[in-house]
């Protein structure tokens, strides 16, 4: 079974006796997505021989984040788009206060997912409750310096803090909790998967805003454009397309490098970096 | 030190270093709050003996989760409150996007923190971390069914289960996590709280409704008659004021009974409920 349809089963699982905000949640957690997340720590744990029922509560928790990141960034008061996943937006669908409150749910609820995986012991599950409760901290960090610094003029620098907080730190925790639950992954295995999720996940952010810029409205699932429109900072805007481009494939050239350094076949991980870099939304 | 004087200064240490998030997050934090949860914390892990420094992470936690839940609590498409602790709502304060992050911010921070906490043993913390998680996601829950109920006509149980998410389950988890950080707490005592819990926590949401309508916003620390303004069901509503009051009278009595169970010394205990029983705000 593909890792997609794998986490898949399980979310519906997970989603499906939570009272009144189990319809919003469903509708944005199982609407679609890529889930390159899960699929990430599947595939580092399939890297390390684990055994992959290991590998489905943090699968899962890692996408419920992103789901309950994505539906808080759809709000009006926040980046205000009506599309996600070529559907109404959860807001649009169930109201502002039901789309907060479904996002509130989804952070506590993927957390919950993780306290309670028995499959793993107690200091497995406190690791990886760790690395995901630091990475949901960043992300909401990200977004926090994103929105400031809206119709600003700032420098790389700044854009490359607010890409990594925003969305390296959730690939790049992804990675980590695949590691976490490998027994045979080393210190030196999981230094260099580190610097191999910081170069995918900066690498996938800046592709996002290339993708932004090229990729029509109906390819893309949600609105074409919209970060110029929002006087959002982007690398094409600092940067110029061309050298945006170039970027982020030096990024995923760097990331092909980290993976020479791991003790184990790095089949898997090539040909999903290989996909990473050539999706086209 | 009093309970809310130690938490207070947990509380201050935890939010020093959380870059863009800080000011909003410690403005509404640190802005004042009765510390109810927190000292029920410490004071169930008191009445057990345990160390008091087993019972800061909780207790932080326990803070941070109420703390965020009043933040999206407050904002437009929710409660629509412009006042709490009578200073300007952080979405007054800091506009509604930093709000909404700030808030999902504490949220993951609060379980940072007691993933955190290494003066408690993986298991315990485990354990701690089920219960908030649960206790958070049933906030939420219980948020969501009292928007969803606004302006119709339910009747009690409705409401004691809407009472019992959005206020009970974080009371209840401030008593349980005291019980989980002290080793002399047995099984038959922790049912014996639960159910402690569970009294005071509907006869404070119902308390709460009272003081709503008979307490001046001075006091209050936010508009009065704020339920009604909003056609929020209420207890008063639903059976008038007198028997509201002698509801809440009852259950803060069964609590004092199920005190009664405990192995060990309940002086504090008692002490805590007579406080809450009788505050005017």
């Amino acid at each position: 079974m593909n890792h997609a349809k794998r986490v898949n089963q399980h979310l519906d699982k997970v989603l499906s006796n939570q009272g009144s905000l189990t319809e919003a949640m469903r509708y944005s957690v199982l609407s679609g997505g890529k889930r390159f997340r899960a699929t990430l720590t599947y595939t580092v744990a399939q890297t390390f021989d684990a055994n992959l029922d290991l590998a489905d509560g943090c699968a899962c928790a890692v996408e419920l984040i992103h789901a309950y990141s994505l539906i808080h960034d759809d709000l009006p008061a926040m980046d205000d788009d009506d599309i996600r996943h070529n559907q109404p937006a959860c807001h649009k669908q169930f109201g502002e206060a039901q789309a907060i409150l479904a996002g509130d749910g989804l952070q506590a609820l993927a957390f919950e997912v993780l306290a309670s995986d028995t499959q793993l012991s107690a200091q497995t599950r406190i690791n990886t409750l760790q690395a995901l409760t630091h990475a949901s901290f960043e992300m909401a960090q990200g977004q926090s310096i994103d929105l400031g610094v809206a119709s600003k003029i700032i420098d790389v620098d700044t854009l490359r803090d607010v890409h990594q907080k925003k969305t390296g730190a959730l690939l790049g925790c992804a990675v980590k909790l695949g590691a976490l639950v490998s027994e045979s992954c080393n210190e030196q295995d999981i230094l260099a998967l580190e610097r191999f999720a910081k170069n995918i996940g900066l690498a996938y952010q800046i592709q996002d805003d290339v993708l932004d810029v090229l990729t029509p409205e109906e390819i893309l699932g949600k609105k074409q454009n919209s970060d110029a429109d929002k006087n959002k900072p982007t690398y094409p805007a600092l940067l110029g397309l061309e050298r945006s481009k170039s970027e982020f494939e030096r990024l995923y050239q760097q990331a092909f490098n980290d993976l020479d350094v791991l003790s184990v076949d790095t089949t898997q991980l090539r040909g999903l970096t290989l996909r990473l870099q050539g999706r086209k939304f």
